[in-house]
């Protein structure tokens, strides 16, 4: 199967990867996120495709039609993000850019000539690692997170997003909603890989969306008394460590019974000393379910149970809701043509995901669907996140069918 | 009660002070390090002490006898660190430094004349906050830690206790266990402020130390695999954090049973992002009980219950010891002759300690003590660790009552 993929994907392995950990650092306006962004104007270069980037640092890359006239209008843009978690997997994120740069050069290869617009996009900090919120540049766009609330986050060593957007030669003062994007987009189409084992469990390499289960992120602040490890009697004690360890199982145990999933992934200990009792822990739940009523439920439940734990040890306890995403219904339309489309490759399994994507955050706005690549360990967020050479392949050509029905009817 | 305790307490009350946590961060060599020592021989030039950097970088200033030949020999020597643990209290450390000077102050008041040296001192990086070993100047000297293992060390930020000696202007070639320290110490006293509560329980301010518990740290190093917090089934799922959890709970209860203490107060969790399953969770044990076999005995069921954890949730688990200082049996006969200079003050208490101190460290080489000043909420490795000015007013003076004692027999 011959096609531009392979190249295209060789050219960024090396960006951004930890020499260690084997797993991605691309956090939003790092360098390694520069790089990336030098790659994708490159890439569009070469394709004699315009780049734009939009107030909210999204980048597009435009194909015309042949003597078409004024701006874009009802377009099929496809993409993803360039950024990643920390030590994050190779596919999350660039696997769609990739594939849809892949997609214009079949569709060229094949001599289609399109009657609408086609852009290439790569949305801004999807992944919401630097700055602890998600999906900052679709998010920005569509109006669902206001300007002034994104420009005072802040990373993990103080800086503002303010502060690294002017660092990154940007203008802090023009981020907000995009007005022309309702216009401009006819479908947003992102082709991502999956990161469950739902195709590997059925056996195919491909999938279309159906939903994006709700989910959210709170912080749990869990405030005791620190001490001497050594000479504070046990009973004497306000050790958040306790509670927080009682929460951790909660957790667990309540999303097993709902049939959801929930979790601790970062911790933040004060004073952090090995021979000194926490003053105070921090962890942030995330958690996610089938619908809006059964997550509330999980997140009552948890954090019920992390109140009682709490009082017991005499520390205080503080649940701040971080954000809550709503379900996303991937709109039935645009998912049946692209359905139509595919018929080739028999019917497509049409799954929901528990992941957060700008998918979910532009359908609120414009039409949207996804493409799944098949992940044979289900792995993800991880420097072992994998997707084999045949399934990137039929993906991307999968995306080229898809793209070629929408812009030629 | 008039002493220069309270001027000098009040010179170095702002040094390394955190303007918002109110707790001191005066680590090894940092600036605050090398603030307070800059105080420490500004306090011995005022009293005409000469002061004298030993090879590890403790500082002893000396008041030598009238007409004293040669160098120091069988001294009283007092004193206690500078250094803090992260967000500590004032009194740890400081408080027997500044006694020490007050001791001084009052002897010569008094019109006294040492027939014996007399030296005040301040041992280097007793904490372990920045290099993560405890101790390290007392431990250099008596041979317990040798230079070059104590040069390796590492600090948060990857710079080595020989690369801070070098910042700092001093010769990390120098360390190494200190000869003449049998010869020139006749004693050695260490003035505390209580780590615990039992002062406070009987109602009294002052006690004497009969023996350190044995202790240790022990790195719990759960290794999972990282994935997405969202996409991954629960049951898919080999999640570090769980069994972490879980071990919290074992060492608590492991240590109430055999009335010691254990806890977890420093974890690292990689890539600690909320979306992603931990791929890894470090957290350190502290674990201190009355006699060797009982703390042996209390690691070992940890480790067992942690193991077991481990392996349900498919999470491998390395143990580390990272340091066991063996019970320290402060000897009688210094004590006796402390306990003979305070019968004024009644029967003092004698009292064993769960907290490690250089004078554990050098009493394998020379014969030490150790007075407690009553903390009265029992917290300390706190900002609002606490001893009551009258309390620190007695101590200084049973300091120079033993002091007077022990230099004019």
């Amino acid at each position: 199967m011959v096609s531009s993929f392979d190249p295209l994907w060789a050219e960024i392995l090396s960006v951004g990867r930890h020499a260690s950990s084997g797993g991605y650092r691309r956090y939003a306006w790092s360098d390694a996120d520069l790089t990336l962004r030098e790659w994708f104007r490159g890439c569009a270069a070469a394709r004699s495709m315009e780049v734009e980037e939009d107030r909210n640092g999204n980048l597009w890359a435009w194909w015309l039609p042949r003597n078409w006239v004024g701006d874009p209008r009802g377009a099929f843009v496809t993409g993803s993000h360039l950024d990643s978690v920390p030590d994050g997997g190779a596919y999350d994120g660039p696997l769609g850019i990739v594939s849809a740069f892949t997609a214009v050069d079949l569709l060229r290869a094949r001599g289609v000539r399109p009657t609408i617009p086609i852009a290439v996009v790569a949305f801004s900090d999807e992944e919401g690692a630097r700055f602890g919120v998600a999906c900052i540049g679709s998010q920005l766009s569509t109006g669902a997170l206001a300007p002034e609330r994104a420009l005072g986050l802040r990373d993990g060593e103080g800086i503002t997003l303010a502060e690294a957007l002017i660092r990154a030669g940007r203008d802090p003062g023009a981020l907000g909603a995009d007005a022309t994007l309702t216009d401009r987009v006819g479908v947003f189409v992102e082709l991502h890989i999956e990161q469950g084992r739902a195709l590997d469990l059925v056996d195919r390499p491909l999938a279309l969306a159906s939903a994006i289960w709700p989910h959210g992120r709170w912080e749990f602040d869990f405030t005791g008394e620190a001490n001497h490890a050594g000479a504070t009697r046990l009973v004497d004690r306000h050790d958040p460590m306790l509670p927080f360890a009682s929460t951790v199982y909660a957790a667990r145990a309540e999303a097993t019974a709902l049939a959801a999933v929930a979790t601790f992934g970062k911790v933040l200990v004060a004073p952090n000393g090995t021979n000194a009792i926490p003053s105070r822990v921090r962890a942030w739940l995330d958690a996610r379910a089938e619908d809006q009523s059964t997550l509330e439920t999980l997140v009552a439940r948890i954090t019920e149970r992390a109140r009682t734990h709490a009082g017991s040890e005499g520390v205080t306890l503080t649940v701040n809701t971080e954000s809550i995403t709503p379900i996303v219904d991937f709109p039935p339309e645009p998912r049946a043509r692209l359905a139509a489309a595919l018929t080739h490759l028999g019917d497509i399994p049409v799954i929901p995901t528990q992941a957060g994507h700008d998918a979910g955050i532009l359908s609120d706005r414009i039409p949207t669907a996804m493409l799944f690549v098949r992940n044979p360990t289900g792995v993800s967020h991880s420097p072992t996140e994998h997707a084999t050479p045949d399934d990137c392949h039929i993906g991307a050509l999968a995306l080229a069918d898809v793209m070629s029905a929408w812009v030629t009817t």
